[in-house]
């Protein structure tokens, strides 16, 4: 068996995977990220010694392994900087973790292993290369090349939200101009459907948020869709149109088997997907268009877990085989 | 030993190479490729003769690559067809060789031979990661993945010119729109100055062509802009920017080491590469940005032979380790 714990702003998820890839049970602990990294580490360490603890043997768990948001350096186990967590600049927290329980341990940034997990045990399964993209407050991503996860240099690659889409297009926070992320991600969608409502008077949008803006969500707005609202069905064909502009790019270049779609925009299923298809027969080689498989993502909420005792385990092994 | 052969519409370069990556001796035939596929791998056989007559002990040779322009499956051995190659479909090219001299075969596309060649020998020496980019007629490229080739699920991966740089841009070859290609490859470059020289009075290039627009090539652009034209100067640095932003991506997407761009238009030098890194420098993430060398190939005319020699020694060990 293998720990795996995903490390979130507002949630500990963790459980033990086996290794096979199958999480026995997904659990979950507030991080209550504003006592600070210490005592989050702490809790990090309290979750894993309670499934040490239920073990009948401990020597049974072979290795952990952590999914933090933010840059990290994998070698060295140190988070450079979590956005979400009060307090996180340069932690050691691979070593805090590996001294406290003398196990292999490894850290990894959360999109990688949520792809690496949706490889193993979700949408991905028994593919060689997969490209994970993440629709969500951003767009993130991460990158399987011959069954191992695809760090880069310095473990930043998969930025798929940081492909420039349109080149005179919106600044975007990263400072860039036209980021695939300020068109296609959920935010994004929000955003394009609050200014829109502003002047279309016909949409039942208006009527479904009650005149309060903040409650405008990607669901909401495809659950007019599905009602035949024409302002947000050409919300998500626009998105739908300028994902696929770059997933066509990314076909072109990676040639994968699979692209999974995750996060709340891809909770649109077919009413995305079928538009999304269409845009990228239209704009990529034909050859890998017919091998590539662009599906939703399946393991929503535990492919963080799943992903980083997978990777713990593929240390292990890499190490043993050394 | 190994042989590496780099087939064109043309010529058929071929070479002993070291297994340290060293060639020999460059030497090149005419394809003659209108006497069709039959004569043509008779030929490709007899220069593999001519160089294994050439060795004290012809055991000494351990296997051989072969590039080929066109798509082709890897695994097979068989070439689809090869655009600039009279009457080449389907034409099984790895087993002819093999059979002919019992000696370990493998093909592999021209661009990928060229880049894992540079990638071996040339610029991207002792690097784990690279991605090459030929600017020629087109805009092709290769990608090394932790010191391999990636080839992809059907060995299509690494079509960096079919990216899409402008979504409403100009109708590619390919069928898609605003490719990268349209606005980066030689080509490009020549099609633009045809155009700007005829509403442009005072660019030089007019009297250098002596109003012959046929004359116009990437390198007399580079020649007027090194000699103060406007005109040229405008065009390259056009160039460079909308290069810039396709790496810019290429770079967030791949976190890369090694960025290596060789054709034609890579020998426009750092009157290229100057406008470029600063275009990528404004566009990508700063971590990646400080990490990657963006630079000129090294291996011209040579990179298809050394990249198929070892390509087919990485398969020989490979099916040694196996």
């Amino acid at each position: 068996m293998y720990i795996g714990v995903d490390l979130g702003g507002t949630n500990i998820k963790y459980g033990q995977v086996s290794a096979q890839g199958e999480l026995r049970e997904l659990r979950s602990k507030p991080t209550q990220s504003h006592e600070g990294p210490e005592r989050v580490i702490q809790r990090i360490g309290d979750c894993i010694e309670e499934l040490l603890g239920e073990n009948d043997d401990p020597n049974q768990v072979r290795g952990i392994g952590i999914g933090t948001p933010g840059p990290l350096d994998f070698s060295s186990g140190i988070v450079y900087e979590a956005p979400n967590l009060n307090g996180w600049k340069n932690i050691p927290l691979r070593d805090h973790i590996q001294n406290r329980f003398q196990l292999p341990t490894i850290i990894e940034n959360d999109a990688n292993v949520a792809v690496f997990g949706e490889w193993m045990s979700g949408s991905g399964q028994g593919s060689r290369n997969m490209l994970g993209i993440t629709l969500g407050t951003g767009v993130g991503g991460g990158i399987i090349i011959d069954g191992q996860l695809y760090r880069g240099t310095n473990g930043t690659a998969g930025e798929f939200g940081h492909m420039t889409l349109f080149p005179n297009g919106l600044l975007c926070g990263c400072g860039n101009h036209g980021c695939l992320e300020m068109y296609a991600s959920g935010s994004a969608l929000v955003r394009l459907a609050r200014e829109a409502i502003e002047t279309d008077s016909t949409t039942m949008l208006t009527k479904m948020i009650e005149g309060d803006v903040t409650r405008l969500t990607a669901h909401l707005v495809h659950i007019a869709m599905q009602n035949g609202d024409a302002l947000a069905t050409h919300l998500i064909h626009t998105l739908a149109e300028n994902l696929g502009i770059a997933i066509a790019s990314l076909i072109n270049v990676f040639n994968p088997e699979i692209i999974s779609l995750s996060g709340g925009v891809a909770n649109a299923g077919e009413d995305l997907f079928g538009p999304l298809r269409d845009v990228v027969k239209k704009r990529a080689f034909q050859r890998p268009v017919e091998h590539v498989r662009i599906v939703q993502a399946q393991l929503v909420g535990e492919a963080g877990v799943i992903g980083a005792a997978g990777l713990a385990k593929q240390y292990c092994q890499g190490s043993a085989a050394a």
